[in-house]
């Protein structure tokens, strides 16, 4: 399955049969103190520092998220997609919980975007699905609902089909529905990576989406987490995530490395120009 | 299924169900000049500094090979392995193409060895298989024969098959045999990772026995080397790998990952101890 998203000119297609497409997480002001500091003062010229260094490093769609206590982002997150689209022709992926910041986003950008993120939630679906049948964009589905989160595969993954179905009764192609199976500490929880990873392998059976996910949520609080993400990548890819969410200047070796492995690489060509590009 | 080894005194259980055992590769003249040197004069000082190192970074058994071309390692090996057991009690596996090294080493080692490696021929299985029956030895049957080597997964898996069949047919437990399903170099050959991600398949779906390799050859004239070995050897134990031989200082990161990964380091903490370990 194909869901093909589109910058200012340029498509990005996402195949379920890879090669991996990575959406660079960094434009986030989690952790990230001097984002909030130059939002704040509505100076984009960090925002597009760190949209250039991703892209450099790998980033084929860029996740745009400008929310933080305190914040407007109805006006800051369209602001923020006017400037990175001045300087980048890449396709980008509306990241707020804020239903009327995504429309207010998707008003003033160009191309075909990637809204971050619907859920299972009846008001969730009920807001944002007619947004992007309106605008023609393209949804991550987060496999969540009324009853929150679960810790059984089989309830994530028909979540992930109830997001489908209400999506393409909607009149939004089955195929730009991109599920996110949540991925979750596993320092707290033991069987949080096997959880996801069977999520994925039922929406890749059941339903053959393509998958995306934060994935270095699983490395929380514990040491060593390039190496942890990195094996976890490596495994959930050939599960069947085709587009994670990432710090492409921490993973995209792992990345080019797996497609590599798994044959979508022909003499290595992709995998070596990553490493000559590193500084 | 079990492969149990054994050191001086302490056993280390091979179990196809993980976690992974790592076979450290360290100890090998192959571009360790070094090496060759002190061999040569007969000290074994930079040898115990090498299974001492590779120890400290997580290796349960050590590979020892001290063939390089001039030597006679019918007399070396031995006292390697002699000079190795003063020290350290880790199993160890013996590595020469020499089967009477092998059988000099085993005269005068402890515990219980493991052979690397018997193969499909003919002659190797006629000469191996009584050795390793005399003295108690696991060994490591690699999936090549009389027609050399295959690209054909299924014929790979086949040969596994004859080499276990053989070996109990010599009264060897089939639980001693180690699958080596070959990994090759990906720069040259596109397929290679999936005819060994394939091959592992096989054996591990027909046979059940436990599975080990040299990972680090596939990534042979490749930069990111260490990003390429870590991928494949995540999804190799995906698949079924679960001795790889290797070099612990370079990949045990990764190997314990993919435990925790798939549930086999409960609250992560051979994983935590990894990286509480390092330097």
């Amino acid at each position: 399955m194909r869901t093909i998203l589109i910058g200012t000119s340029s498509e990005v297609a996402i195949d379920t049969e890879g090669p991996v497409v990575i959406i660079g997480e960094s434009i986030n002001p989690t952790r990230r103190k001097k984002l909030v500091t130059t939002l704040q003062e509505r100076d984009f010229a960090y925002v597009l520092e760190l949209a250039e260094s991703q892209i450099r490093a790998g980033a084929d769609v860029l996740d745009v998220n400008v929310g933080f206590p305190g914040v407007d982002d109805e006006s800051l997150l369209p602001e923020a997609v006017i400037a990175i689209q001045e300087k980048f022709d890449v396709p980008l992926c509306l990241d707020s919980p804020n239903p009327r910041a995504i429309e207010a986003a998707l008003r003033v950008m160009k191309g075909k975007a990637l809204i971050n993120s619907v859920n299972g939630k009846e008001e969730s679906l009920r807001t944002l699905l007619p947004i992007a049948k309106k605008y023609n964009a393209a949804i991550i589905g987060l496999c969540m609902d009324d009853d929150g989160i679960t810790n059984e595969p089989e309830k994530r993954a028909a979540i992930a089909g109830k997001i489908i179905e209400r999506a393409v009764s909607e009149g939004i192609a089955a195929g730009d529905v991109i599920v996110d199976p949540l991925a979750m500490a596993v320092g707290a929880e033991p069987q949080a990576c096997l959880v996801t990873l069977e999520t994925i392998r039922l929406v890749n059976q059941n339903f053959g989406n393509n998958i995306t996910m934060g994935a270095s949520n699983i490395s929380f609080g514990l040491p060593g987490r390039e190496s942890l993400n990195a094996a976890f990548i490596s495994v959930s890819i050939l599960y069947g995530l085709s587009c994670p969410i990432a710090n492409p200047e921490k993973i995209t070796g792992a990345i080019r490395a797996t497609d590599l492995v798994l044959g979508r690489d022909d003499y290595a060509v992709r995998f070596v120009g990553h490493f000559q590009n590193q500084p």
